[in-house]
């Protein structure tokens, strides 16, 4: 059973990868960019039937960290 | 018009973040984690408009290696 798993910065909080691409996009004459954010993705192969809430554990634990970060579980 | 580009690496390139991931996984006691790739998503917020080609050169300038990186661009 294929998951991903998408985590991306809470809104407001500073993002400088995201900065960056913004700026070397702008610098490589890509026009009408209004924001760029990167998060990151982690696509697990998981045993058929595991439940959302141990993804959830996953996310909570490890994944993601929850002060700074959202997350959002997507089944493929 | 907010667009996600996600990159991934291309089947049979070693990644080891994602090695590390599924290592640390299971060292917490998640069982039946079989495989874990860990990637990026770059999310855009672009002018209306932007041609989805504009995205793709992008994507092949700057946002993936493609010799290594494969890429997706989705609409939200």
């Amino acid at each position: 059973m294929k998951t991903r798993v998408v985590v991306t910065l809470k809104p407001g909080v500073l993002d400088p990868q995201g900065k960056a691409v913004h700026h070397a996009l702008t610098g490589l004459g890509f026009g009408g960019v209004n924001d760029v954010r990167v998060g990151k993705i982690v696509e697990l192969d998981l045993a058929d039937g595991t439940a959302t809430a141990d993804i959830e554990d996953m996310c909570r634990k490890l994944l993601a960290n929850t002060v700074i970060e959202n997350f959002r579980i997507e089944q493929a």
